[in-house]
């Protein structure tokens, strides 16, 4: 503990950080759950490619001090918090040095994306998440304690539901029929429209040389689709196809931890908010896995980070919290 | 043409480069087509890249230095080819003022590798060819001198049949056994024997921070292909795939190109050699296509573009001159 710091005087102060690939979200919280403000800061991926370390650095500096500003608190620098919780796609690998040079608290923890997910989806129920972002994770913990996460190996190897997925599936498809292996599906022009290109090529030469980067690729998930909801087929059956290996990933979770009945499933992330991904995914979770119970997330994960900070400093998560914390929370 | 370099006295000299995504392969032939030397070098992909005008600077200036060195020759600063054609994987994009600064020749055209491919595959004749290495693209051309090139766009994009896409692949289910979303088929431990890991995850870390690069990763096809020839059934399925992919690819080539009867299709590239490849290929064209006829290549890219130089500076290619490329074909 840093003394030359200053304290909020007022009252206990908790943070939680959720740091995804596209975008990191601080929340800070009093100890009886009110929310005091949240911001926002870029992606917290990538801390071990050139550049990522100061990257990082900035994502939290920024969505944290920019949380701090909102609530009226003094600036990251002369701020400790009581307990804080750093939620991090790909996990505290090269991270936690970074983070807590950059804040400091009580109690600090720097863990993985996917269990701060799940603790906000439950409030802190056993369950499992189904995180499908720009990548996608699947993560389940029981009342015994006993974890397990499927995918999340990231854009290359495993991410099946992910928007980056999606995305590159499309263009894949749009490559195929410009090349006459598929039937026209108007692929090859939505693709060029969403990246005003005047041919595929330019987009894929551009992506390799890293002008367009796989945040921007991915973001071409939801125009992807929005052509799905108003009839592309194409597009259908791969919405369809990812949201079949979010089913099998959560059957294979229920198999591990032993799930019975009436458990809590949450889809958590940018390709639930799709109409036709929540429809196949929960379709599909009904007719395989009935004693599944698909909920809306209760809490987003930086409020799961914010929970989980209040567990690490012994604070009960009791019904008032959780309500205050429903009231007061940041849209 | 540069006054001070010392052209070879005795006669002209004729160079053929392939640059590929593993390796660059430089070739130096007399005007009667004997071989004098060949040469190799590193990879001549990704010259846009941090680093990569000075690779692919070495790929050329290594492999062609090689080849001068075996034939006798003066150094490259001090030589002036006849004619030079550079076949270079992503074609001459980024390539064509590195090389020209690199090699002097009274004729230089730098192109892609696939024309240069299918020129040595086919010596000079109409045709298609399959090309499956760390990459794959499918090139043809007909006797009206009209061109086609299916896929071809990178590892990420469209590569199916390739080296790296069935290490991928292969990565990609051994992440699924782990994961139990499918049968065991000893995917896992094939992939962490290869790659001497204790884990899935280190590897798929070590290649997101670049300590694994693409071509490490597509190096992991032949221990693949070798597990589906043992048996492995869950790979074969993939080689399959990738030859129907592959085979889909040439159907399309000839619909474009109007290809009739008793066409020529080669296969070149590592993937090739494998023999479950070439098996599965060969009937699945045969069923397709049965209008296609699968060959041989006659030559390799690198003899390819030795041809493609005579046939800038205007030198008939007879049936003289492809049999002395045979017999003096450097191995």
């Amino acid at each position: 503990m840093n003394e030359s710091k200053i304290q909020n005087p007022k009252s206990k102060i908790f943070l939680g950080v959720d740091g995804g690939q596209s975008h990191t979200e601080a929340v800070i919280a009093d100890e009886n759950g009110n929310v005091l403000a949240s911001g926002f800061g870029g992606a917290s991926n990538h801390a071990e490619h050139p550049g990522g370390r100061e990257r990082l650095r900035n994502a939290i500096l920024n969505s944290v001090g920019e949380a701090l500003k909102n609530a009226n608190l003094p600036p990251v620098e002369k701020t400790i918090f009581t307990a804080a919780h750093f939620g991090m796609t790909g996990g505290a690998d090269y991270k936690e040095e970074i983070i807590n040079e950059t804040v400091t608290a009580e109690y600090s923890i720097v863990g993985h994306d996917a269990p701060t997910a799940l603790f906000g989806a439950t409030a802190g129920e056993p369950g499992i998440v189904v995180v499908a972002g720009t990548g996608s994770v699947i993560y389940g913990e029981n009342k015994r304690g006993e974890t397990t996460k499927i995918g999340g190996l990231g854009y290359l190897f495993s991410d099946e539901g992910s928007g980056f997925w999606l995305a590159l599936q499309t263009v894949r498809l749009a490559i195929k029929e410009q090349d006459g292996l598929i039937e026209p599906a108007g692929l090859e022009q939505l693709v060029l429209n969403f990246f005003r290109r005047e041919k595929i090529r330019e987009l894929t030469n551009d992506f390799y040389s890293a002008k367009i980067t796989r945040d921007e690729l991915a973001s071409f998930a939801k125009a992807t689709h929005a052509a799905a909801a108003a009839g592309n087929e194409v597009i259908r059956d791969q919405i369809k196809f990812g949201a079949s290996v979010l089913v099998e990933s959560v059957q294979s979770a229920v198999r591990r931890l032993c799930f019975q009945d009436n458990f809590p499933v949450a889809g958590v992330g940018g390709m639930f908010q799709g109409e036709l991904m929540r429809k196949y995914f929960s379709e599909l979770l009904q007719r395989e896995i009935p004693e599944a119970v698909f909920i809306e997330p209760r809490f987003n994960p930086a409020i799961g980070a914010v929970l989980l900070a209040y567990k690490q400093a012994k604070i009960e998560i009791s019904e008032t919290l959780l309500a205050n914390l429903r009231k007061s929370k940041v849209k």
